[in-house]
């Protein structure tokens, strides 16, 4: 757990497994290939980890299109037969399909832009068929592998090793943006490759914004501190946020931390193979209710991570999407109240046969510094 | 230039000259209005920061379309008329366009996803046409204003000031990624909202890989050290190369900086109002070509930069865009050998009535450490 390690890439059988997944669905979707456009999607399937790159996967293999920047990373880090095209990747992509002669072409229709969608179907002129297909690639990547299991479960261990020892650190001079910094450089020190997101340190007042970011204004003394941070590390995210208090805490807000802490512990609670992703979303609700505090909750109570730090399934109201175990998400219920503060507090979990498994080892009890 | 300071959002009155420029362009590009999807424009031309937004520019005012997060913010951020939509922002758009009667709809076709035009088209339902635009906003956001030259110029010098305090600290037992972690954690500290990209730090034979990611191996001695570094602050970009030498040094090394530094300095000093940028590219490569290292050049000169950090003008071979006053643009040639190393050298330069000036104060003679 330290900058020294270099982590390995995904197994190869495993990159090929996925791809075979893919290819075993394009028959019954009626394409003869699909092209995949979304970086993480790329990734996912070719083990490539450039930032310019599609993938065309069909029954005889799958081809990556790069350009010649990449030329030596292509060739290290995947098994893919790669092709370079200096200009357009699609130029590249629909000359090749246009060769190969296949007719119905699957394209990730929110993952293209209408530009690049209209110079496809331009350069395939008539000779193919593009048909729109829609998380295709990320319905598979929903259950995570033992492999992408350790990923995530790494990147969450270091991102709680880099909270401790920022907080270790704190002092009261601060600012929001001293500490954010300080959580970064420990989330790098920890061996994260980034922060998966613009690290959130909100204290006091602004606390109730549930995106507020850190300004030049000192941490206040006798409030809230809410702190929402996530590692990358080896391509996997997480995601974690915790409220601390600073000096003299009222009893009227500790009531209203333990009731935010039952609230994801109800969700947490919820959380097994077969239940709704709207269900575990309901039992934070029902907890704040109980509270009179639902009314201060305005968001969803988490979503599905991985290779992105937000990923299907989300935990909404209305979402219907079942929980299955492999799945992981985050259980992050909060509550927000101007002139008073807000408090989320969200761990990241893993859905497992007999339930859930909590990843984030750091304390949830509210601790007063 | 500290942690402390709370940067001034752009003035209203620019705000709204930047707004009517578009709008006035609207008749000329036979349009009602125009739906503007990228979030780096809709800052540009409404001041709102938030990750969910679009906007509709229209001669009667503009409409900034965004979900209930962020009421609050947008309240504060914009002085134009704000709607929330609680799904879709297309839908809340595609619902105002048809109750206004509006026919002739510009959108962005680089910048929306295919599926969120083919929801806005059949939302419209044929009341009205989608008429594809390319660099609508891109075009004026390539002149900065006098307040955008202030931003560019505070972000480009806290970069430098970043890259200074983390060389300071610099120990031998450094990794790769111990250094990114430093020099993005002195960026932090000097000011920075974030990276502007994800650091690159490549010691010895990495360095000669363009696109190298810092590794956890350590920095060699005797050996070159590529840092490539860019600061985001109050929404603007900088972006830095250089290339120190970490202990004793060939001769051939310190030629084969010189080579590349005399590159950067012959297309600095080719950047003025009415040059092509290509004819910028070419003064770089042309000095390469007399050292013999031309073939050792791979990609293009620089970019403009801005609320992002790649815009336009790109200065590659085949550009024809026309460098003018008010533009920034980066000059950043380099030469990359296999087994031997590369060099990059980075400035951020503003083109000038008379010429250009070079942003960055970092000296570029060759530092041995």
């Amino acid at each position: 757990m330290n900058g020294r390690i270099n982590d390995a890439p995904a197994p190869a059988a495993e990159l090929a497994a996925r791809r075979n997944r893919v290819i075993s669905g394009l028959p019954s979707a009626k394409l003869d290939c699909v092209l995949i456009a979304a970086l993480p999607n790329v990734r996912y399937l070719t083990g490539f980890t450039g930032s310019n790159a599609l993938a065309v996967l069909h029954a005889s293999g799958t081809i990556l299109f790069t350009d010649p920047r990449y030329i030596a990373q292509a060739a290290h880090e995947t098994a893919c037969e790669v092709r370079l095209s200096e200009k357009s990747l699609y130029k590249g992509a629909h000359q090749y399909i246009r060769r190969k002669r296949w007719r119905r072409v699957g394209f990730e229709k929110n993952r293209i832009s209408f530009g690049a969608h209209a110079e496809l179907k331009e350069g395939l002129s008539g000779k193919a068929r593009l048909e729109p297909v829609v998380n295709l690639v990320e319905e598979h990547r929903m259950i995570k592998s033992e492999w992408e299991i350790e990923a995530v479960r790494l990147s969450v261990l270091l991102n709680s090793q880099a909270f401790s020892a920022a907080l270790a650190n704190l002092r009261p001079e601060m600012t929001e943006r001293d500490l954010a910094a300080e959580l970064e450089y420990q989330l790098r020190l920890h061996g994260a490759d980034r922060a998966a997101f613009d690290t959130i340190v909100a204290s006091g007042l602004r606390s109730a914004f549930p995106h507020a970011r850190p300004t030049g204004l000192p941490l206040e003394a006798d409030q809230l501190l809410l702190i929402d941070m996530g590692a990358m590390r080896n391509g996997y995210a997480s995601d974690m946020t915790r409220v601390v208090h600073l000096g003299r805490i009222s009893s009227e807000k500790r009531q209203f931390y333990n009731a935010v802490l039952q609230a994801q512990q109800a969700a947490i609670a919820a959380v097994r193979p077969g239940v709704k992703a709207s269900q575990v979303d309901q039992a934070a609700r029902d907890t704040l209710k109980a509270h009179g505090l639902d009314e201060l909750f305005a968001h969803s109570t988490g979503h599905g991570l991985g290779l992105e730090i937000h990923e299907p399934p989300k935990l909404g109201k209305l979402e219907k999407a079942v929980l299955r175990a492999g799945m992981f998400v985050t259980i992050e219920p909060g509550a927000y109240r101007e002139g008073f503060g807000g408090v989320r507090i969200e761990d990241t979990v893993l859905v497992t046969e007999s339930g859930c498994e909590v990843i984030t080892p750091t304390p949830k009890e509210l601790a007063v510094l």
